[in-house]
């Protein structure tokens, strides 16, 4: 009765898969062709993105006026809160709008290489893994992090191919990351589609996460760089003690501002300095630059955590593709609650007790909860912070040779701000 | 604003710890002083492990007696079931009783020196981590796992001391698999103890699994062997695999045999033959060694995890240290259940479509599968199966030297199916 390696193979089971709602899914060669949910096609660098893999950043900026002109039903108090936060602290870059545009156009095809790593490697025979792990990887995501990772190994001048794996390493742990969140958070929407977990229930996106974190380190190892798996295994370590913390902070608005901004760099911008700092690993430079690019992620992660949970009492929540009031519903305490804390009234700070502490949440809550924000500036004050993080990114980049790589990545990073709004 | 790496401490958090039973927290300093469950003390080697973890199941073992005297309300029909599977097969040593001591004593310290990496390394600033993994570290769990990757290293004739870290990553990679576990079944208890998701909910384990998962890679990566790496990373995907098979096949009684094996060999075997074959491939020892460590862990994973679904059926849940019938109410399709139902006659495959496929269960149900399960014979078959898949892993270590390692592990496999009743 001897078992040998191949003797019983997953192929032969039976696949009784009983999602909630059959008709949501997507097979993997399914997504594929899909469009984009805006049903607009979008280039990036002369390759048709959405051939593989949603994309729609890039394409909800461009909606991003049509949109306007139908918003939703609270559209009024988001156009002038709009209108305060851009008000409220000049772009960047004057008179030129960021975008992802340049990146995009210096990696070419590179990302829809790194896309067709992703689909290829997220393949088992048991089929409800590239089912769910389809569904969610085109699931409209940016691929910043891969992005960061390519683009990065530009900047050193990297010539080879190891970045393609790498990149998508990385955006395997931030998918994982994704599917455990979303099923802590009992998250129903994420960029304006079912979430796994209000597809198939939590069971499958617990498991498909785990799936997707060991094939991110199979990647790894089969790129063979230790220094790389150091960095990316410590990064994988200390997002989840930011998410663990995240845990411990929630309902408590005595959470300082250093607890919050420790949970928001553990969870968001380890990955985001540990995606750039290997592009300048994979090209043998010096630590100088590997640290350069540690700092720039860091802070554009943090930047891009910030505008995030600014986001969340945005009253334009078609236009970032995800649901509003998420964070706010489940007692997060993130910047924009802080602030409105610390600068309201008594009446005020009782109603984040209610509603943040106790979770006593009632009809109109979330509307007042975002008219607090706003009459406290407590949006404008995030966005200025999140605009102070970009700008140290750029900063940090300013030991690499000017050129068309460095200013793709600054005006990526300025972009972090400028989103969904 | 610059941020640094160590800028922003999440010590600094005021950690709001709320767990549902916060008399059940065990702190890491606590549990290194934990007696045993039986409240006995028990040496493994000569040192005393319970100074440091859970070792509880020598101590089961030899408490078996005294617990059998004071069984369970239905213990009955369980002496009747024991008797008639004991009598059904002869063991693997006759004469000589099965046993893990004497792994225990060849190993000496080294146990205590894993256990103690372990406690070490899954410290963390954020207090509920340790708080978490040690409660379900120090639960009494067996070491199975390491105690493989020590004993293989030892036969393969390893002097060195990286066996220690590979084996603690091993354990790791196991407790965040359980953590996973226990919440995708929404399990209760755990070797006779609340499982973390009892005590602090869903959110937590999800999260301190991904935090010991990567930990796990960080031990990895410190070795350095890319080749123990993607040994491991490897398994880690095959364990997800497995698990989401499982999941797949729960609920349906046309299940083949050939499907639960290749469920129990991925979500159970692959860890053994990995923690087994990573101890040749430290002591560089050829492919022939690796691949016959390989076989070992991995017929006698499939050996343990029979016997783990057959004492799910058990009456004597006192004496295993956990619930019984949990496998039942998950309507998991275990080869007790396809043996019951492929003898059954045409009521009995009713009560099993229902119970099983329906998850339609009453009172009494779960008694009336036990006694299914007997009266057609399927847990002595299982066992029986069990034995001779124990008796491959035996036959595997043929190809070494005959000497106390061997002899070790051999008499440790054939304790697998010697354990619990």
């Amino acid at each position: 009765m001897v078992v040998e390696d191949e003797a019983v193979d997953p192929r032969i089971a039976q696949q009784s898969l009983q999602p909630r709602k059959a008709d949501r899914i997507v097979g993997a060669q399914q997504f594929l062709h899909r469009r984009d949910v805006d049903g607009e096609q979008e280039t990036c660098g002369g390759a048709a993105l959405d051939r593989s893999l949603g994309h729609s950043m890039l394409v909800r900026v461009r909606a991003r006026q049509a949109d306007r002109a139908g918003g939703p039903a609270d559209a009024q108090n988001g156009q002038e809160n709009s209108g305060a936060l851009v008000a409220g602290v000049d772009r960047v870059h004057v008179g030129r709008k960021p975008s992802l545009d340049p990146l995009c156009r210096l990696l070419g095809d590179e990302l829809e290489r790194v896309n067709q790593l992703i689909v290829q490697r997220m393949q088992s025979p048991v089929a409800l893994i590239p089912q769910l792990a389809g569904y969610i990887v085109a699931g409209g995501g940016k691929r910043l992090r891969p992005m960061l990772t390519l683009g990065c190994a530009r900047l050193c001048g990297y010539r080879g191919g190891r970045h393609i794996a790498l990149a998508a390493a990385v955006e395997f742990i931030h998918t994982a990351t994704l599917l455990h969140d979303d099923v802590v958070d009992a998250s129903d929407l994420r960029r304006g589609r079912d979430t796994a977990n209000a597809v198939w229930g939590n069971k499958p996106p617990i498991l498909v996460g785990d799936f997707l974190f060991s094939r991110s380190f199979e990647l790894m190892v089969a790129d063979g760089s230790l220094r790389i798996l150091e960095i990316l295994s410590r990064a994988s370590s200390v997002i989840a003690e930011g998410e663990v913390l995240q845990l411990m902070t929630a309902n408590d608005t005595r959470t300082s501002e250093a607890a919050y901004l420790a949970v928001i760099q553990a969870k968001t911008a380890e990955l985001f300095a540990a995606a750039s700092r290997i592009g300048a690993v994979m090209a043998e430079r010096p630590l100088e630059e590997e640290e350069a690019l540690d700092r720039f992620g860091r802070n554009l992660g943090i930047a891009f955590q910030l505008v995030d949970d600014m986001l969340d009492f945005s009253a334009h929540p078609t236009e970032l593709g995800k649901s509003i009031g998420n964070d706010f519903r489940d007692g997060k305490v993130t910047l924009p609650v802080l602030v409105a804390f610390a600068r309201g009234d008594k009446g005020e700070r009782a109603f984040w007790r209610r509603t943040i502490e106790k979770q006593d949440q009632r009809a109109g809550d979330l509307q007042q909860a975002i008219d607090l924000v706003e009459k406290r500036g407590a949006l404008a004050e995030t966005l200025s912070r999140a605009r102070g993080y970009v700008a140290t990114a750029i900063g940090a980049l300013s030991i690499f040779r000017d050129g068309t790589e460095r200013r793709a990545l600054s005006d990526a990073a300025a972009f972090a701000t400028e989103r969904g709004f």
